[in-house]
């Protein structure tokens, strides 16, 4: 089983901007939604209704090379580069074709809400990384 | 005192699309920030934390005139077309000084989570009714 | 031929606001993104890159019967309500499975740039009237 | 003259997700905001209408300590970390009150169309670094 996850995503005329690309911050957008995809893709969910745990982003950075413009397709390779105790942290590829768009990096720290109501970090479920260790980085 | 509430904006980057102008879609979230700016200047807020109230809406419509373009500087003018004892009617007008830029209306619902944790339709408060009340056309 | 477009779609994590459900300004793009996906079927695109024609709105409603949540699928169905010399009319029902969402009402004037950069209504082009002519209603 | 200009921003109900808080891509968007009004403090635009610049980013990263909830109000304060020749990296620190909520970068390259209409690095004009030169980090 391959250690990447693929999601293929179509560029919307609300994600572009008056430079005729997609604007940066949606970009983020797309490597979250790739991450989800991954999620569902072992049957779990990232915010499952009424549940215990959060997953607050710590950090979140990329790198872009080439726009995208209204209509193109693309995809977003996801893998886990590190999957500790507590947080996750992803790597994401976007590339149309053979043509590299963007590199990407999100953290985020698995939480849950306290008897008073405020989120605090806490351990992973076993239940949750076993399901994403296939596609931790080898 | 006036029944209508003014709100002031300026277009930002991420608002325009490939067309060079504001995505007709953002156009709706302009008049909800009107409405919210409405609810904050008689005190109130329309999302309290761990509130027990909710305002689903009901329908929304808009007309549209000139576009906006980036940087522009607008006005949202709000006023509430119907208070009744469960559901609320704005009605907006946007413009750039004097050119009309388009009008719209939302209609919302009171709603609070019954013990099933679903939304059911309620009265509006008196609390809240009381402090909208001055920006009822009359 | 059905005269009706459908598009499938599963919400997006950004998509929701803090009531736990969809934003009802995204249900609007989520009309679009169906009239943009109708307009591919047939080998057309709203937004040629370098184009002479553009599509700006003209009004757009929609009534909201219930909620979407995170990940949930549902779809849109289109139809061309109107198809005039200068302007289209859509009609559009969103459902998840058996469950009605919203419907919605698209109305966009063809225009084109004229030799002073400003954007005129014109008629729209016999290429493009012809493939959209199956999806208006009978 | 101090070299870090200052921008003020409430959180708007749209940008809020199904967690309660600000999504994070929003939070690259507050940062591209308060650097486009940097540049209005000094009588420049980013995106001169029909103009002959671009800038597009080369990469934006952010770190995240503290979420932001509907109608807080933050400020974020924008400094120049290097003005090269073609290039701008700008740095950011969002706040509520005194408590930090994120800090971040972006990176842009100025750019202007060939006559391939490709858009192409070139230098940034004096015009404009000379105007941006008080808010590069001393």
């Amino acid at each position: 089983m391959p250690s990447e996850f693929r999601y293929e995503r179509r560029v919307q005329f609300a994600e572009t901007d008056l430079a005729g690309i997609v604007h940066f911050s949606t970009m983020f957008r797309y490597m979250e939604e790739a991450e989800h995809a991954l999620w569902r893709s072992v049957g779990l969910t990232i915010a499952e209704r009424d549940g215990d745990y959060g997953w607050p982003r710590l950090n979140a950075a990329m790198e872009f090379r080439s726009p995208l413009h209204f209509e193109d397709e693309f995809e977003v390779l996801v893998r886990i580069a590190a999957l500790k105790t507590r947080t996750i942290q992803y790597e994401f590829v976007l590339r149309r074709g053979q043509t590299p768009i963007a590199t990407g990096v999100i953290s985020c720290i698995c939480a849950t809400k306290g008897p008073d109501g405020i989120m605090k970090a806490t351990e992973i479920p076993a239940a949750i990384s076993n399901q994403l260790a296939p596609f931790v980085k080898r």
